[in-house]
């Protein structure tokens, strides 16, 4: 059984990361994040983010999205998030255990929050029997694979300040948006309104990285120790920030999220190619979400293995990586030709 | 600046670690721990703790020892551990904020808890204004370097089973204990009555790599939950795994560990050799604490930088790790006694 | 400005209620519910719910909905109610802070949860990264004034059960249930498969009196400690004690909410006969529910304070207390014709 | 078995508070916290405590200390308090449970925290491994009846601002203090350095009426957000206030507080002329701690049951309250002469 499109978090590590961890590994160091491949990664994310970027490292994505929303969602507060993000879906309740917060749900258009969303919370600001509105936290690229475009962004964020709200932003995937739309990390976050972001590296070809950016001294002050009490201070950080330095040292993170997201195009062109095989969403990064016909999913996931993700149509998710190759997804498109004729 | 006592958290990852990480860089694998390099890991963790010991890799050691307490720790309840515990002064308070629970610190003797402590605690039990006695922690060996002999694990256990508590091991260096006492895991967690331990080869030559093993299915039953909202479950998980099974294959563990106890042995020894400088606590592990003329601790941290642990004596850590060599602990002896003769 | 239909929390305390605090203020008692009238008190809860019905008082409805939360759902566990629900919108996120837990609803119908509803949680769980789905939490009477039937708590509890999923009822207006389908307490909640309820008396004619009654010995073992440690334990106990003593011992409870409910009908039927004037829900327990014409409500809301609920319909609701009169209502009744039909 | 002695939350209710009560049952009202009642409440406490001290009023003493905590205390803080006290002894493991903090103690001297364990904190400040100590919770009395000076207080206050530090004071019974030293409640509290105050009335002759009291505007920010999500915000909030009122229009507070002073005195001084009965700690409130023959207690307790404090010496505690009487007190003295004496 294969797994190349079952997520990119199936996918290995970059070559050049694994040599950036073996050379990190060069007789001891001061631990907790006061050696020099930590400031070196720490530098490489300021050149991305901005001089008053502070990062703060960290194991995985669960931990960064909590980590980052820690500094701006009081208990009292509430995050506002589409119903299919993923820190309302996929961290087993963390955000509420860690924060004491609720997760506040709306429908996600095309998995995308919309300002008018927002508006709609604003009355319970004020009311001391409603958890409090302080966070609105938004998905770049979704978790359906869509796009905010800069303007959408800078919209949301007009609204959240306007009403007293942070911008928090997961970005696991964020190299895959830049990289299909083109634009800076900066431009696409601090310059578009958002206030913490969560910096994804693992599923675009690190082994575990991942870093909170904190666009403001204020939300920067204490993630020292939130991070620490929060179980995400790794001891031996140089070989964390080894990969954020392989990674950003020479643009492979913006390399490695062009592969992921043209292989995906691939696919889905590949497959709408196909009779009674059509993409459920836009197709604009990684992710392909595909309608198709039931009867032969079960013969497909034996091919490569993939999840099922609305199973009342169904719709199906396949996810592309760095290290996708046109022969794979050119093979599986015809896969998928050759059961869905035989029907 | 040179780190090579400071802690063995600054020491690097031992070569075949990293050889292991490098092989489990095959290909795409199920993310999460579906992974064949977990069910390895997971074997030979059983094959050391015994078939019914059931694992839960994370990603550092106060993620392991929080995880663990989980799942024994009700929020009303106490954790009894001494006042040098990781789990009461490292963890940034990580225990009360996740578990909610009080940890209720007794003075150590030598770093030890003994069971009139636990005793001591007792009446509480039943009394709905205190907090309840649900766990007692111990670490093994100490953060001061000592060791508990299985008869006083067993008698710990003993009383705190018969007060209706569990036990709970940090074993950061759980394999300098089993080094240094040489015996079995088993015999010196599961079988001494220990019920949840946090096992760490992170200290020991792996690059980041803990377990909670869990002794009772009771406990093991809801770990999984526990780990993913505690945001300690990788999704890469395999290079978590290919780490434990470098390091739990052929012994590199106890070798490692060995390696590590004999050079803070020969450093404590050499030390001893040296007017004015003394042992504060018996070296039974990797760890030596020295009262030391504090005029030259500020020249010595120059050669190696080491911690001060209590500033009134004064006293110093000097910790060996697995790549500590017998020709660095022999000029750092000698650094010293030249240093302290010259006064 | 005056209150009679704003809320039921805006009613006072029944005559027969302060005489019995007044008759509990006799010199010295033993403090932290160890006294005679608190004993009263779980024994006639017992004589509602059942001998084996164990009674927890506490100060307020949110204190008892937590508390009772507390003992069925882990920190991994989530609790599935409606979108109306009190313990999702009006608990300023109470339930998330002291559980750590996700609340996760479903959209009310008449504010009324569903079977399948529950049914469509059930996949969430033995899946790691999801809360898992442990309790539904229903209101009797709902938030909207209407009501399950006993089959449709049998049903609902049937599902829940057997996905090992624990049934809580929030019993804020359990008086009004009880009274509107003439149905004894127990054969409404732990006949009808309720595992742990809220019961309210506060809303009836109590100065603030609330407890948790567990059905089930493992449920109640631990409330004690949770009351203590989630700040719900009195000190001076036998004055909440005596407001259950002197609502429960002579029937008090059935005949306020009896009246309640009758003066909601009454105002319900009068104002049907209005035009332009309609109720939105059904009238069951002491709510209405009731579309006006929006030019009015100002002017209504002058002559008695109320809330509109739904603002876009406009929806207002008008509760209906212990202590509300024919009078009264035949006033406001005639207020509302003359305002509208002046329109 | 009489409980005149046991605690003074064995006392009941004052008739003037009762009568309060009463008075304030008129109607329906704004239920929490917008009614008359309240607004008188709060303008009462101001007059007391200065014209910038906001005010929430809770249920009992232990959410009045929580709350009070919350506002000055993130997750990763501690609050640096005595190991008599009552936030770390008495409150079964609320403050960590709900605030995620770690309540830090060190040994009382004569029931007081001393402003060198204060400093002797301050190396932690910054560290990230370590709980950053943000508060100094000190009890005025003391939970052993020992009273701090002004001065002292000021020195306490100094230094824990100098570091970044806020100051609380459990304050339930701040009223026997300020009876005592004859110091306006605002000299004890504000002026001392005090940021934030939990000031009791239930122990003093109310039913069960609380309050927090913030002398900074930050502090009082989001305390009503705050209380409700702890649980702490009553619906019929007139019946609370009232008791307020009723307490402090007409200095009852004060008389009370001296009335349970000079009660303690007078039983203090009575116990003194017994042989081999002496007081432990100095009286200088409503608290007796007493060393007497281990013999006579449990005789003792069947005339006046009390509680065993200190086993081992023994000590026992013997709390006055405003409505105890001389002839109680004489009645008691003699007891014990008796028992003494017949050793």
């Amino acid at each position: 059984m294969k797994h190349m499109f079952a997520s990119d978090n199936s996918s290995g590590v970059h070559p050049r990361v694994m040599e950036a961890i073996a050379r990190a590994n060069q007789g001891h160091a001061v631990s907790y994040g006061d050696d020099e491949w930590t400031q070196r990664a720490h530098e490489l994310l300021r050149s991305l983010f901005g001089d008053d970027a502070a990062s703060f490292l960290t194991f995985n994505g669960t931990g960064a999205n909590v980590l980052g929303l820690s500094a701006v969602t009081p208990p009292y507060g509430s995050i506002v998030c589409t119903d299919c993000s993923h820190v309302a879906t996929d961290e087993c309740g963390a955000p509420e255990r860690i924060l004491g917060a609720k997760v506040s749900t709306v429908t996600g258009r095309l998995g995308k929050l919309s300002p008018d969303q927002i508006e709609r919370v604003v009355p319970d600001i004020g009311i001391q029997h409603h958890s409090q509105p302080r966070v609105v936290s938004i998905t770049q690229p979704t978790e359906l694979g869509t796009l905010y475009e800069v303007d959408e962004l800078r919209e949301i964020a007009g609204v959240a300040h306007a009403a007293g709200m942070r911008v928090h932003m997961d970005g696991a995937r964020l190299s895959n948006a830049c990289a299909a739309l083109d634009i800076e990390p900066r431009a696409l976050t601090a310059d578009a309104g958002v206030d913490v972001l969560s910096f994804g590296l693992t599923k675009n070809g690190a082994m575990g990285a991942e870093a909170v950016i904190a666009f403001d001294a204020e939300i920067a002050n204490d993630l020292a120790y939130q991070r620490k009490q929060q179980m995400q201070l790794a001891s031996k950080m140089r070989f964390l920030a080894a990969q954020f330095v392989a990674m950003l040292e020479d643009d492979l993170w913006l390399r490695n999220a062009d592969t992921a997201n043209r292989m995906a195009g691939r696919l889905a062109d590949g497959a709408a190619s196909i009779d009674r095989v059509t993409s459920v969403y836009p197709v604009q990064a990684n992710a392909v979400f595909a309608a198709v016909p039931h009867e032969v999913i079960a013969t497909l996931q034996k091919h490569q293995y993939f999840y099922v993700w609305e199973p009342d149509r169904p719709t199906v998710r396949w996810m592309a990586s760095f290290d996708t190759t046109e022969t794979v997804v050119d093979d599986f498109v015809e896969v998928i030709r050759k059961e869905v004729d035989a029907l």
